[in-house]
């Protein structure tokens, strides 16, 4: 591991438990039954654990939206062509994107990383490039990358973070975009989990029941070959990963040292935080994950991870969708702890017993 | 039934299929797979079926919230004195509650209603007066209103929708306050559903479990004392309800007949929803479920209307809190479907098969 993971590791500190203390009881207070704000007022509480005090409001949101191809698409377990990945990037820094809509609608910006797709993307002002490599190679032949790429790819996204914390960051959404990305988060919770390929693998952006026992196949097959080390989360990003998932991986880390909550978007998002998880047991305590992907087996990593999903909306875009509309309800949360009158300020009877 | 209930239940019409189409043929150009917005597709389909077209913002949100009092509550079943109901309300023309703060967060206002509280507030600029009587009787010994009170709670919600209507109004949501509350809709929920009222009986504002047995009671002697005629939901409402509830009852009404959304916040708002739905079968198309209240008997209630909550986040305060996170959701649902750049907008390629 490098010095610079390392350091950023050991920055990952407990939660603020005199915060939180401070936060339920200032909850306790409100003009409401105890409680009558359910997960409202236990997000409120963790944000104040990780940011060590009661905040009044979250000005500062970004969704980090990495993009990254997939070597192994050539196996034919997407429904779409490879191009698609750079096609959507462009949508992305043209704003016609559904994140785009609903980063907009949560007045969040949009932070668009290509962590390595197989073109050249010609610059843009608002992309960001940290390619580290043309794709990954196919894995169900050989490792997806090299040792030295999954931690290049974890550094990146700690250094993207680390930059928009630089310019203001109080809240951070993951986001992803990559043909056959669902297939190597499939292959990433199966290794991790050691739950059977069958019960984490989906659709993605739309398989038929056929190709779906083919995509099955396929990643039985690139675990066999590739035998990842589940007690070594670098080895599994590094044989059966992706570029993105590594780099979202960074961020999650990246910010959690920061001390800024994560809104963990969907199946390839909790990919990412298996990996992330695995490298700082502290981590889960700084997410918060959106919600429950229509992808199967994201039901399965949430639990593993021990996380239980805001929203069940049935979404599976990816992109950071589920993560804006997460941000949402933290914000929500955050707000009614810091604005709602206590029962003394409104001169209200409390409860008679 | 009164002349005016009629012809406000006449006017309340078929979604527009056409528009629907027109909605379901642009969601699938969009630039994400098929389906991948799950519920936010499926809201943004049956705003433009309620609307008659696609539309491009909900710029006018408002939230109607209902007080009333509950004579019921003499019977010891609320762990929050009577005078509750007027002091919240105060709090919410202060702006210091929960929906307050929720309103504000998503651009909606607050529409605070007495529709029948024991006291007489001092009149103030936000609060709009139809007080229908000081609180409804105790139901353990008599019907909770006379016929004629409980048409006037509709007709004067009617009224209320309709002015809102007037200043403009593309989403209203439902919200109440009012101590003794849940035991009204508990009973509205067993006379009309037929369901167990121990099964439909919860701890409103916090009652432990003694004080649950002892609600459930009264609300069996209410039932078996009043025998309320499930068939005719006006006498429902006369004999177990509430004001607030028939008021609630009267907007959703209203709101439909002038091709409004509505979203119904929790349990009470729900009992109201049961009330509205009896006296029109088409209400329902018009009816979005905020959230899965924490009070027992809420899913119950929501699966005989045959709605599905978009959110659960065991939430139990009412005011219309819920029903502005739902409204939060119906809003990204309308702007996805809005400004989303089209496949051929992109110059993206569409999936293969």
């Amino acid at each position: 591991m490098s010095d610079f993971l390392s350091r950023i590791l050991t920055e990952i500190k407990p939660l603020d438990r005199k915060a939180m203390e401070a936060a339920k009881v200032r909850q306790d207070k409100l003009t409401k039954p105890k409680g009558s704000l359910g997960r409202l007022e236990e997000l409120s509480i963790q944000v104040a654990g990780i940011k060590g005090k009661v905040i009044h409001s979250l000005e500062h949101k970004a969704i980090v939206t990495m993009a990254a191809d997939h070597g192994v698409v050539s196996e034919g377990v997407s429904a779409y062509p490879q191009g698609v990945t750079g096609q959507m990037v462009f949508n992305f820094l043209n704003g016609g994107a559904g994140i785009n809509i609903l980063a907009r609608f949560i007045g969040a910006r949009v932070v668009v990383v290509d962590m390595g797709t197989v073109g050249d993307l010609p610059p843009h002002p608002n992309l960001i490039c940290k390619k580290i490599a043309y794709g990954t190679k196919n894995m169900a032949r050989e490792a997806a990358m090299s040792h030295s790429e999954a931690m290049k790819s974890i550094e990146a996204g700690i250094e993207i973070v680390e930059d928009e914390i630089a310019k203001g960051l109080d809240i951070v959404g993951t986001g992803d975009m990559g043909i056959g990305n669902t297939t190597a988060s499939s292959a990433i919770c199966a290794a991790i989990t050691g739950e059977p390929v069958e019960e984490l693998t989906g659709r993605g952006t739309g398989l038929a029941n056929k190709q779906l026992a083919h995509k099955v196949e396929v990643i039985q097959k690139v675990l066999e070959l590739n035998k990842p080390d589940p007690r070594d989360p670098i080895d599994v990003l590094a044989k059966v990963g992706g570029f993105e998932i590594g780099g979202l991986a960074g961020v999650m880390l990246g910010a959690a040292a920061h001390r800024v909550p994560v809104v963990v978007d969907g199946f390839i998002s909790g990919a990412a935080a298996l990996i992330a998880a695995k490298l700082s047991p502290r981590l889960k305590d700084y997410l918060i994950a959106a919600h429950l992907s229509a992808e199967s087996g994201h039901k399965a990593l949430l639990q593993y991870l021990g996380l239980m999903p805001l929203l069940d909306l049935r979404m599976r875009l990816g992109e950071g969708t589920g993560a804006a509309l997460g941000i949402a309800l933290v914000e929500a949360a955050v707000k009614t702890l810091a604005e709602m009158a206590t029962f003394a300020e409104a001169g209200i009877t409390k409860e008679k017993h």
